[in-house]
């Protein structure tokens, strides 16, 4: 093969995600070369793409002589060992200095082995987080690739074509050294499940509280995706409140399971967080309320067990409450984009990723899961104060939930006293005013860990640690 | 030394914790030899322990040399590569069929290495957790070994003589094989930071919702560890209120810095919760709390920019708010032990622990930082219902239960009107209400995922997983 007929990307893993981005490179007139051991996949990449330069293989050896150098592989397999096993299937097929690019899920601890053990035998690997579902990959993701940063200008062409764009601007940055690209899009998840659970809580107290049917929530999230709420998972949730069971009248999403599955980087989220104590509160709670839905049975016994009757319409004016809860969400979501933001600016310094936050901001504002009208607001705040050590502490952002904390505090109170579940929302709101708090009441707690355990304790403005025999050693009361 | 002048039990490490253990030891009659570089730590061991048989040492040969045979050794050393250090340390000395026992607040992973490390050299290696602080090691405290069943037969005369007893029942029983023991005293202590949360937050909305003074406070504290609420850790917090400042009438808590510490096992808790997908929020935001208090320079500044004109004095009748707290820390109170308990449920599944949840209830009811009176009704509703799924369903919790509901929704409705952080009482109703839910609102989650990513859903009373085209391919809305 000719070099001016090789192909400038491979892509291994042809699923759906795989097939629609080489198709996204291939309209952006690059070459694109795909490979999957299942031949069909192939074709179907070719049938999909006969009018651009995109080519399946099944053989990996032929696939991998059909690139030019150095070479930028893409895997786009499930993460885990699988991602391991097609590197040791790759190396011996590759030349120093290619650029292996895993853009799957990966635990961003894996990505850093691989970094590890990839950059000192002489290849580059990038952990390239991308975001955009299927319909992103085909016509414009959002794009966090992170690794050697002279390796991201070979690539550079080809992922600035193939990203989404807003106001002509490329949605994908170099994010960072090592694992940065895939932290940061774990993070991004993390966020997204954080608006997710929003949302459902949303339907729960308007389906529940108000006693809405679903033409009248699906008026209400279309009209929130007209105003400041506007945001790619508002404005799928207007869709789904559409979509009738074909042939009747009925909403398919009242047939759905209310059991909600994870593939886990909203659990490495928050797991994660904790290893930076940097706390996350209303991401940790839409992880356990994915896996509290897994309880179907128990719930159905408990619901026998407790009284329901709370549950009866709320009485309120329910003009005013709708008002209450735009504001409610438009709280709770900046709360929660605010910890992520903040948790990114934590891993920046503690694992030296050198995160740009408000680039970050900037490419997350198209085509990925999580794009909003917001996202303009928290790229604004960290463009103009490159200092900012949080988000809540932008006066901007800050006249922003100084306005909507009525909504908050009205919806959120009505909830807890009719025995409404809204856990994101009342999670959100706890964080802020927490967060608000000069003094936290964290000082009984050292109390408790000196008294019983000797841990000691710090005072307000005086040097050192203490402790204290709180009471007669030896004394009756322990 | 002849057989009869040695010592039936080993301690490495003689800080205050491995000291006051060999004290206690002796006090029932057993002979304890403890090991310690520092010379000075074996001095006063000897010191404190002048009418007891009990002898420091700081060489480790002669120390190993000084044991009965089979050897039970306890280590007592900070968690991490120091068990490790210590363990190569002592290999050489040890004879096959030897038990070493880690005391400390190893993470159960960890325990699972060592244990297969050691087992397959011939020894046995127990994890082992010991809850109750300096007094509970001195007096009795509750104890949790977990590995080779046969092994602890050497081990239990010893340890249940110094455990704590109630009804002359000691607190102590094997718990399970592996990690169980450290595993287990993990979520004691996870079940520990959300008390300890929800005690912080009572204080909170004490001194903040209801403007009380601290004697006031001290007396409300007082009054809840008379009834039901008896337990260690309201008991000490009541104390913690009657110290004052030497020679003033100043609340030594009021000048104690509201930085919550931490040692990591309320965070491995929390993260291993999210591993088994076993919901523990009350737990979670606990973390969450202790790492949100650290971030005081920030929370000083927020604290200028967000109005605090809300908290105010709450306009409600005292003496029914009291009333509604004391049943709103009740009821949190018992859904975080629910958690907990589910947590161990879900664990003894997933590692096959064999986990007895009534023999664990029945050994935290004495010498643990988290004993109380209700892990009687825990330990009573485990032990009548062997089968039993979630603390929650069984009917005199439910009962208790729905009692205090009238409390909770009261108080929290109240302090979220009135922008008083209490995260924890909030993650307690939020989990109670959701769980007590048939239907969660969880299929919208579901429905967006497919959506977004094709992930499919799974339908109400049909077999198998759809997939739905929720707008029309390529439409313009995406």
């Amino acid at each position: 093969m000719s070099e001016e007929q090789k192909y400038n990307f491979g892509m291994i893993g042809l699923g759906t995600m795989g097939r629609n981005l080489l198709l996204n490179i291939g309209d952006h007139g690059f070459a694109g070369a795909g490979y999957d051991k299942d031949a069909t996949k192939g074709a179907l990449l070719e049938e999909e793409g006969k009018d651009i330069k995109v080519k399946g293989f099944s053989d990996i050896k032929e696939f991998v002589a059909s690139l030019t150098t150095p070479r930028a592989i893409t895997m786009l397999v499930p993460a885990g060992k699988i991602v391991d096993s097609v590197i040791e299937e790759l190396l011996p097929l590759l030349d120093k200095g290619d650029i292996l690019i895993d853009g799957g899920n990966s635990h961003f601890a894996d990505t850093n082995r691989r970094v590890e053990y990839l950059e000192d035998l002489g290849y580059h690997f990038f952990g390239m987080g991308i975001s955009g579902g299927e319909e992103g990959a085909r016509r414009g993701p959002s794009i966090m690739p992170g690794g050697d940063k002279k390796a991201y200008s070979v690539m550079k062409p080809i992922l600035e074509a193939i990203a989404a764009k807003v106001d002509d601007v490329p949605c994908v940055t170099y994010i960072g050294q090592g694992s940065a690209g895939h932290f940061v899009k774990m993070v991004h998840n993390g966020i997204e499940y954080g608006l997710m659970q929003l949302l459902s809580e949303s339907y729960e107290i308007l389906k529940n509280g108000l006693k809405l049917d679903g033409d009248s929530i699906q008026k209400i999230f279309a009209g929130w995706n007209e105003g400041r709420l506007q945001s790619f998972l508002v404005d799928i949730t207007a869709d789904i409140f559409k979509y009738r069971v074909p042939g009747s009248d009925h909403l398919l999403l009242d047939d759905i399971k209310d059991e909600a599955r994870a593939k886990g980087t909203g659990k490495w989220t928050s797991q994660a967080a904790m290893d930076l104590q940097s706390p996350i509160p209303t991401i940790d709670t839409a992880v356990a309320m994915r896996d509290l839905s897994k309880y179907k049975a128990l719930r159905e016994q408990a619901a026998t067990l407790y009284s329901t009757q709370e549950t009866e319409k709320l009485d309120v004016d329910q003009d005013k409450f709708l008002v209450d809860l735009e504001q409610a969400f438009y709280f709770s979501m900046i709360i929660t984009y605010a910890q992520g933001m903040q948790m990114l600016s934590n891993a920046s310094t503690e694992y030296n990723y050198g995160l740009n936050l408000s680039e970050i901001a900037k490419i997350w504002r198209g085509g990925c899961i999580i794009r909003s009208s917001f996202l303009n607001d928290i790229y604004n705040a960290y463009e103009k104060d490159e200092e900012l050590k949080h988000l809540l502490l932008y006066e901007d952002v800050a006249n922003l939930v100084n306005e909507t904390i009525p909504g908050i505090r009205s919806v959120l109170s009505k909830a807890v006293a009719n025995g409404i579940a809204i856990p994101a929302f009342a999670s959100s709101l706890s964080y802020f005013d927490a967060f608000r708090s000069k003094r936290m009441p964290s000082n009984l707690i050292q109390a408790q860990r000196d008294f019983f355990g000797a841990h000691t304790y710090e005072l307000i403005g005086k040097e050192g640690v203490f402790h204290t025999q709180w009471v007669p050693k030896n004394g009756s009361e322990i």
